[in-house]
C-alpha cells in the first residue's frame, strides 16, 4: 500500500505503534502539539538530515538500516559533546508513492537504534516531498559530566586519540561506485557494508571522556578525520601532527584498498561517516584515558600530537612531514 | 551567486552572521557538534517542516516572510502547550542552484521572528536537495505554568474559546488559486496576504492560559478549526457544539467570500494556518479568561460549549444543529 492511499493520520498511527511508550523523563510523548520532557542538567541538542541520493543510495542500504543509521548518526554529535542522548524527534519527507512498508521498516530501524542507545522518539512531522525521501532527526541529551566536550580545548603538548577504526564506510561507497569493482570476499564486503549501514557511535567512550578532566577536546568523525582535525585545530588555534601509520583501519579495508590500487589512508582521512570520536588529551592523562576506555570495551589509538603554530594539520609519512589538505564532504561542492 | 559556487561551509558562515549571538540560556551556540542549553523546568519540544510547492508557493510568499513563517508556525505548537519558546534549530534542504541571496533572506526572516518572540537559533543543518527547497524547524521552550496545556482536559460544561480571527490564510490561497479571481481591494488583499505570510502565534495568550487553572485544554490552529476541535474532542472524549455566527473572521475575508460566492465559515473551519489558539475553559473561569486575555491585548471569542456524548463536533447554524465533518489538511490525501 502507498502512503497516499493510507493518508497522513493513519500512517502516523501505524508508525507510532512500532515505537515503545515514553520513559520516566517523558511527561508528554507523541500525540499532542509538542512533547514535554524532564531534564535535570543542561540539555545538548543537534539536528541532522539525510536525503535520498545525496546522503544515501536506496540500493546500498535497506530501509531498516536507513532508520537505524539516521538515528545513530545524529546521536553521534550529542555523544561527542559528552552527553547522554535520551530523546529524538523524527521528520520524514515522503514522496506520495512511498510504500507504507518502507516507512514501517524505517521506523523499525529507528526503534532498534533507540532501544540500543536508550533513546525514545517523542514526536516529529510527516510531510509530502515532491521527489525524494528525506529524514531529519533532532536529538536531545543531557551532559554526562560537569562540562561539555568542545572542539576548542586542545593545547600544545596534548596527544591526539581516535576511537574504533576509520574509513570503512567510505571504502564501501568507493567499492560500490566502481563500474568494474574488484572481487571482494563476501565477509570483507559485509564488514565494509556494516560500517556504511550500521554506524555505532561511542556512547561508552563519551561516558568516560566526559568525566576525565584531562580530555581537552573531542569531535565526532562524520566528514572524515582530516575535516574534523581541521575543525579542532581551528577552534583551538593549534597545529596538529598525525602519524599516518598509526591511523586505525580494518583489515578488510586494507585488503580492499590493495586490490583496488587505492591508498587506505585516503578512506580514513577523507571518507567520512565513521561516527567515531577524535579528541585530544593532556599527556599526563593519556594512560588513564587508554585504561579507562579499554575497560569499557572501547578500542582507542593515539595518532599524533598537538603543537604550537598556525592552525592546521601535518601528517608524518615515511619520514616526511607534509601539510594535510582540508578536504571533506561539502554538500554543494560534491 | 548560487550556493553550489559558494560551498556549504562558506554559506553557513554567511548565514551565521545574520543571527544574533546567544542569550543567557545558551551555554554553547552555533559552531560545535551540538548546542548546550540551560533549562530550569520541563522542556517542550516540537518540529515542523515546510516543503516548496507542498506547504508554500514561492510566488505567494517572499523569502523573508518564508523564514519568518517557518519559525512562527513552529513556535505555535510550543506556545499552545503553555510554554515560552527560547531556542530553535533550522534545517535547510537546498537545491544546488539556489541563490545565496535567497538563503540570506530566509535567515533574515528567521531572525526577525526570533527577535520578536525572544527565540535564538542555536544550530541546524544545511544539505543538498535534489529538487525543491524545504525548511525544517525544531523549537525548544519551557513550561510557563506548573503544567502543560493539553488537548485532553476538556469536560462537559466547559466553554470553547478561540483567539484572534480565523480563515484569512486559507482565503488568501483560495483567492490566488482561482483562474479568474474576483477583484479584491488592495488593502483587503494585503490583509489576507499578511495572514498567509506573517502568522503571529499568541505568546501573550499562552502566558495567561498557562497560569489559569480553569483553562482545561488548548490546541493551536494549524490545519483548520474543525480539525483541531476534533483533536480536542477525541483526546478529551467529549462532544463539542459550536455556533457558526460566533466564529471570528476578518471583514476582508467576509468581503472576499461574498464576492467569490464562497462561505466565509469554510475558510475558518477548513482553511488552516491561522496559528491561533482554540481551547476550553470551565464556565466559572470564562470571565477571568476574557478579562485577562484582553488585558494583554489578545482578542478572544467564546464560540461554543462542551457536552457529554460521542466524541465529535456539532455546529449550530440558522437554528439547526448538524455534525461537523472531520476534514482538514492531510498531506497524502490533498
Amino acid at each position: 500500500m502507498l502512503v497516499k492511499d493510507l493518508g497522513e493520520f493513519e500512517l502516523i498511527d501505524r508508525l507510532r505503534q512500532i515505537l515503545p511508550h515514553g520513559d520516566s523523563r517523558t511527561i508528554v510523548g507523541i500525540g499532542d502539539d509538542a512533547a514535554v520532557l524532564e531534564y535535570h542538567r543542561p540539555i545538548v541538542v543537534t539536528t541532522d538530515a539525510m536525503v535520498e541520493n545525496v546522503h544515501f543510495r536506496p540500493d546500498l542500504i535497506d530501509d531498516v538500516s536507513l532508520g537505524y543509521k539516521a538515528l545513530t548518526s545524529s546521536l553521534s554529535d550529542v555523544i561527542a559533546m559528552g552527553a547522554n542522548p535520551y530523546h529524538a524527534l523524527i521528520t520524514l519527507l515522503l514522496p506520495e508513492a512511498t510504500l507504507v512498508e518502507t516507512c514501517e521498516s524505517i521506523y523499525r530501524g529507528l526503534k532498534e537504534a533507540g532501544d540500543e542507545f536508550g533513546v525514545r522518539i517523542v514526536g516529529g512531522d510527516i510531510v509530502k516531498s515532491p521527489l525524494t525521501l528525506a529524514i531529519s532527526v533532532t536529538v536531545f541529551g543531557e551532559l554526562l559530566g560537569a562540562r561539555p566536550l568542545l572542539r576548542s580545548g586542545a593545547e600544545p603538548g596534548d596527544l591526539i586519540f581516535v576511537t574504533g577504526d576509520l574509513g570503512g564506510a567510505g571504502a564501501y561507497l568507493h567499492y560500490k561506485n566502481q563500474s568494474h569493482p574488484v572481487f571482494l570476499s563476501p565477509v570483507d564486503e559485509w564488514d565494509l557494508a556494516m560500517r556504511h549501514r550500521r554506524p555505532r557511535p561511542q556512547l561508552s567512550a563519551a561516558e568516560v571522556l566526559a568525566n576525565l578532566p584531562d580530555c581537552s577536546s573531542t569531535d565526532d568523525i562524520s566528514d572524515g578525520l582530516a575535516s574534523e582535525l581541521h575543525e579542532i585545530a581551528t577552534a583551538s588555534q593549534v597545529r596538529m601532527i598525525i602519524e599516518a601509520d598509526r591511523i586505525p583501519t580494518l583489515p578488510s579495508l586494507r585488503r580492499y584498498a590493495r586490490m583496488a590500487g587505492a591508498d587506505p589512508l585516503d578512506f580514513a582521512l577523507f571518507g567520512g561517516e565513521d561516527y567515531q570520536i577524535v579528541g585530544t588529551v593532556k599527556s599526563r592523562g593519556a594512560g588513564e584515558l587508554l585504561t579507562r576506555l579499554e575497560a569499557v570495551g572501547v578500542r582507542v589509538t593515539m595518532i599524533g600530537r598537538v603543537e604550537d603554530g598556525n592552525p592546521g594539520i601535518d601528517v608524518m609519512r615515511e619520514g616526511k612531514r607534509e601539510a594535510l589538505e582540508q578536504r571533506g564532504f561539502d554538500h554543494f561542492r560534491g
